[in-house]
């Protein structure tokens, strides 16, 4: 519990510090396995003009690079703040472990970040949400399933 | 809605192309503005070790960096297939206007890409989450909030 109290304050300490130099959002990220840490992310929506600069995402993509892998099993992601549904998206995709945050969504509310929005949108009919949604279907549209199924050398991930 | 359909016969095109190149998963997508593709993106998840090198991601980044902007008002998303939670919310903090897809995640579950489970966890309580999923609350915890909410220099997005 202390440990994991000690990187979550260091993650604080990153979210705190990317405000203060002018790099992004008051959010911090880091991928910890067997107690050694292997991805970093601060928030760098603005600085880098990437709207998917989430610090956890930033953290996840490092981790994955460093461990030469797209998964990240038995690994532990620390985050400032609860993960937004895109940021939470990553962690399932990525398989990791274990996830401890300290900020709630509410919290992140309070400063301006509401992502309580996309979550009741992602909840809603396609026909209700706010961003305009259409499904078509082409002749063609299962092509791309019926090529990965048949494929013999695809890699599974 | 022909122009609709044409945009995403091309999508679908470059997602059966991923397959067939082994270059990863059979998904594809496009961002356009004012009728001009500005964003491109395949599946590259196994390929460049990255679980969050979704098509629609990709795309996302490749049009914000051809824009020079961290928001895409104004643009249409164009996927092969229904996205993921992971990139329906990064098409909500991208601002694109419309989201157009082809295939459905049932369509996607039966070639063995199941999102349903990461949406289900989604909806879920903490302690119920497959994902071990722990708050703690260090004292500095709200620090990088109020850091934010204080500094008078920040770019908001």
């Amino acid at each position: 519990m202390d440990r994991h109290k000690e990187f979550l304050e260091q993650v604080i300490d990153m979210a705190t510090k990317n405000v203060k130099d002018g790099l992004g959002g008051p959010f911090g990220s880091l991928v910890v396995k067997d107690g050694k840490i292997i991805g970093r992310g601060v928030n760098h929506v603005t600085v880098s003009n990437d709207p998917t600069a989430h610090a956890e995402i930033i953290a996840i993509r490092d981790a994955c690079k460093n461990l030469n892998n797209f998964q990240l099993d038995g690994c532990i992601i620390y985050s400032s703040c609860e993960p937004c549904p895109m940021c939470l998206g990553a962690i399932y995709w990525a398989r990791l472990k274990m996830l401890v945050f300290a900020a709630s969504q509410n919290d992140a509310a309070t400063a301006g970040f509401d992502d309580h929005f996309i979550r009741k949108e992602m909840e809603m009919p396609f026909e209700k949400r706010s961003i305009k949604t259409m499904k078509i279907t082409p002749d063609t549209y299962l092509a791309p399933f019926k090529e990965w199924i048949e494929n013999e050398k695809k890699v599974e991930y």
